[in-house]
């Protein structure tokens, strides 16, 4: 059934440009309803019990933002009464029922939400996200041969993993399962369907919230990477109070999310204000700034590059051991990388650098944290 | 969309030859709500305010028979809203939801019938069906070129032309609107989408449940006609109490639908017993007199004939004329067609006739009853 919603979606784009988000929910919602109906079916021909629902049957209640709504809440009953009675639950992913009744899907990631959602409903002891690839790597395995699977990681080493351009689960579903601390297994639909299930739920990669590690030791757990970055400087912009606001204000009202952010040391009562946006959001946030904050502002111009990437060192621990930050600054150095912007945070240490020495970056940094040998 | 529907049950058929009525309802339920979802988005598109509604979210309230499913209720409510406001609301046909949540589709019929309850659950003026034809004719214009169309047929007038093969509304969407006196149009959806709607309702053929006829006068409507026709013969049966119920009870059981039904005048005790079934469920019932019920009743043979075909002369006070029967046999008999079987009701004679002869009959029958002049 892949590419199903897409096609629906594109029938109702051909008709009308921008149309309307309850309308949209509605067709769009019907191509999981078809998938879970077929795999009950599908599963009853194999003599199995089977029995699927759609997000407002089981309820999942969801706020009314369509295409982009956010759960509220989840009845477990129906569910839970038909686990009981040996039955295997299919649920549309994706979707819910707002508080008039009216069908909204969580748009993107939704179906990774939706799964770790109705896991942490029913209390389940973990939940198995069944993706393309078979977990979680210490960097891309594209980027680096020798990338490792990870068999834990945290749950803040994933978020950063994810956000950061490993886009093994939508950033979505990990914050959910943050939120209700939901152990949640990534891990390949692409075996062997007659592995036994102990060693596939043995497998993959457990996003664990568990607070067993040895907090005492840094540990490096990958080097995640965003290759279509843009970055934005604002120049000779007036040093007062409330500059950041009038800049970034107007760039969040239209929807561009911003990332990193550098205010330059002030000369003479002026500054430079550079911040990067996702590549595809780089000429609406230029237009943007020349068009409603430039002026205003009395800045003197507006700069860009979008050949830039972002490369991150990830892992719990790292902020209390100087040593990281300063290994790789070293590493990239000695590999004639300039580094054009730095962010830090509890587990990751971020660098903006030209595109072009991304890879080299990454490969670099995997090697001098050693994260190509087993531990 | 048209075949979206039939393609998605047909997958279901490809994983399984009889899947479950509840998933086949969770799966075909979908076809419509795509359907209303983009015809909601197009209206938009002209700059009409609509909005769509699947069947479960009005809702129309049903029994649990899934893929037959019957209407119970149907809730007002929002549709009302909706219209107040001057919205156009699209509701899904052929579905609805049972008590327990889970979709059901009302089968064959299902969207007219829809149609025709929703009308009265808002208590509407008249329920506007568009389909493929442009109104309700004297009889079939394919066999009889002067065919007239009919401006109003009384409600039983159509339960009769539509049950037996003019196959305009399905006939269970015609009983609703007689179960609620539902003033119902067939009109057609290929006129040009410019006429004037005054000009539009004035046109096809409505299902009147006004009584201001001139009972006093037998009113010819038409001529219906069925081609796909079987006769069964039981030969040989004691002649006792119970006998017809000892012959078609397992006919019955067996879900097969028995039309016309003559016992001959009984002879030393026995007589003969034919009864007519659907053509396409001949075969069946045969079966099911050899294996369940010759030996049983001690019936001497078994005989059938698949080329027999039933034409009905339909009108509202023809009984009250004896005029019409004789009328109809002598046109007839002047046309050298035998008829096998009679049956009458308040407003039809039908016959049973050999099937090569049908079109012959239906033409001369509608010029004896001056169908076409216009009245």
């Amino acid at each position: 059934m892949s590419g199903e919603t897409n096609r629906l979606l594109g029938m109702a784009k051909e008709i009308m440009a921008q149309p309307d988000g309850r309308e949209l929910d509605m067709l769009a919602s019907t191509g999981e309803q078809v998938s879970v109906a077929l795999l009950a079916i599908a599963l009853q021909a194999l003599g199995k019990q089977a029995v699927s629902y759609a997000g407002w049957q089981v309820p999942i209640k969801t706020d009314s933002a369509f295409t982009k709504a956010r759960i509220r809440s989840i009845d477990d009953a129906k569910v839970r009464k038909d686990l009981n009675a040996g039955k295997i639950v299919m649920i549309t992913g994706f979707q819910g029922v707002d508080a008039d009744g009216n069908i909204t899907t969580l748009g993107r990631g939704g179906s990774d939400t939706s799964a770790v959602a109705v896991a942490a409903a029913i209390k389940a002891a973990e939940c198995l996200i069944y993706t393309d690839v078979d977990g979680v790597y210490t960097t891309d395995p594209r980027v680096v041969s020798d990338a490792r699977r990870l068999k834990t990681v945290t749950f803040e080493e994933m978020l950063e993993m994810a956000s950061l351009g490993s886009k093994v689960l939508q950033i979505r579903s990990v914050e959910f399962a943050g939120n209700y601390k939901m152990p949640t297994r990534v891990l390949s639909s692409l075996t062997d369907p007659l592995t036994p299930l102990a060693e596939e739920a043995a497998s993959g990669t457990l996003i664990s919230f568990e607070e067993d590690k040895n907090m005492e030791q840094a540990t490096i757990t990958g080097i995640a990477f965003s290759r279509d970055e843009a970055k934005i400087t604002v120049l000779g912009v007036p040093d007062r109070p409330g500059i950041a606001y009038q800049i970034l204000g107007p760039v969040a009202d239209a929807n561009i999310e911003v990332d990193m952010i550098i205010q330059n040391q002030s000369v003479e009562g002026k500054t430079d204000f550079t911040f990067t946006v996702p590549r595809a959001e780089y000429a609406k946030a230029v237009e943007v700034l020349n068009s409603s904050v430039k002026a205003h502002i009395g800045a003197a111009a507006i700069n860009g590059d979008t050949k830039v990437s972002k490369v991150s060192v990830v892992g719990v621990g790292m902020r209390s051991h100087v040593g990281i930050a300063s290994q790789m600054f070293r590493t990239l150095s000695e590999e004639g990388v300039n580094i054009q912007m730095i962010s830090t945070s509890e587990i990751k240490i971020s660098v903006l650098i030209d595109e072009k020495y991304m890879e080299l970056a990454v490969r670099a940094l995997h090697k001098a944290f050693d994260l190509d040998s087993a531990k």
